[in-house]
């Protein structure tokens, strides 16, 4: 079984595309999970721009993706000093699955010295040890899904959903990491935002499923070996939508990553 | 003086773009401001679509522009049923100025009647009245500026920098609306989102400018006419980087735009 960093290769086709392939095992029901979807672009936006980490990336959703071989274009729109900036588009079979516009730099560490002015208002999410979060062993003798590839372990307090008692709140918090052990890259952090269960789970609204319109993820620093501490929360289901906003902190108690995703919440 | 929808117009010079012009007096010390160029491209985005509002656009900062002739180049990647997805590039003397990905669609007036679920766990910003809040009438006798266009009137709790006196408190509330009157379309939220003083200057860092890097806008309904409430907060700065989130609330009550921006701070 391939692990993040084999299952999100690209290769360099010409001068402006690259092939990469849509694994098995990536999907929720069938359909390619989001953030890995962003991560295979990304991939070929670190390459087209000769940079290894995305500082801002966002996502528009075209249209599901499904196991098989897929292609990003990639244009570099500016190339500074320290940034550079590309839009890339990840299609199958020439149908456009995803719109990508990010842009990319060199991050530091998450416990490299402060470099500048810093403040911080914001505490990681506090979580029971993973040991005592709730967690879900995927059954061994089928085929690899998604819950194979990723691990999280949810705060007992917003995994009630899951047995028909929501919490109440839009609210899931939770660890994160591959269940392989691959440690996570800048790129997997673009994972991590787009692994949990959907906040509106917990919201007891007659609400099942909220297809991803767009996701834009700011990367902060390279996370740490180890767990990553995570929350998602939304304030506002209104005009059709909802927002998803996440925040990730890695095991040495920085923030590496904030998120935030917009939804459409399917008429009831 | 020209008002906001004629200053952001644009003229289809072809199949995929656009000619306009950043106009005079648009700007913040000789650079236009970064919500008012991502109305034009936005504007350009709306007519090569053939949907009026902008569901969520981000845009990302190549180079700062100035008065004077500029073009936008379109590319509709997606036009499915209720929204189109489109990628633009702003253009000075073919120099890129801003990238930008937006998924576009027909929003609801804020007060149409919910057509599904809704839960808002959030509040307008409370303000005193605009006449009790802190506003500043530019001079009437000097070149347009950026401050004869938009009128901000900031909660005097938030509004001490200006004399040398910061909250403490990253955080920037106050009400919105164009000088002259103009009713704001979603095109218009656009510019709301991105008028603000920067919420850092009321901080306590040494920190005198933040150029964005990149800014996100989700427009949830049109706004009706009058003062918009606007709050603006940061609470990571770190990393060379900050975050400010904003909200945009319309006159009954109802939120009308989230936006997140990403911006560097410069090292101290």
């Amino acid at each position: 079984m391939s692990g993040f960093a084999e299952a999100t290769a690209v290769q360099r086709a010409d001068e402006r595309s690259w092939h990469a392939r849509v694994e098995q095992g990536w999907d929720i029901a069938g359909n390619a999970n989001g953030g890995y979807l962003l991560a295979i672009a990304a991939r070929a936006l670190t390459e087209a721009t000769g940079r290894p980490d995305p500082v801002t990336i966002t996502a528009h959703y075209l249209a599901p993706g499904t196991p098989g071989p897929v292609s990003v274009t990639v244009d570099v729109l500016r190339a500074g000093r320290r940034f550079a900036t590309g839009s890339a588009t990840l299609s199958s079979s020439d149908r456009p699955l995803l719109a990508v516009l990010g842009t990319f730099g060199e991050l530091p560490a998450s416990t490299a010295p402060a470099a500048g002015p810093e403040r911080v208002d914001a505490e990681p999410p506090e979580l029971p040890s993973p040991e005592e979060c709730a967690g879900r062993e995927p059954p061994a003798d089928e085929a690899p899904t998604f819950m194979h590839r990723v691990e999280m372990r949810l705060h007992p307090d917003d995994a009630g959903f899951g047995f028909g008692r929501p919490s109440g709140r839009p609210l899931v918090r939770g660890w994160f990491r591959f269940r392989d052990g691959e440690p996570l890259d800048t790129i997997g952090l673009l994972q991590a935002v787009d692994a949990f269960p959907p906040t509106i789970f917990n919201a007891r609204l007659p609400v099942g499923w909220t297809p991803t319109v767009e996701l834009t993820a700011h990367v902060r620093a390279r996370p740490e070996p180890g767990w990553l501490r995570c929350a998602f929360s939304t304030r506002f289901v209104t005009g059709g939508f909802l927002e998803e906003d996440g925040e990730v902190w890695d095991a040495t108690g920085r923030l590496v990553a904030q998120s935030r995703q917009l939804a459409l919440v399917p008429r009831g």
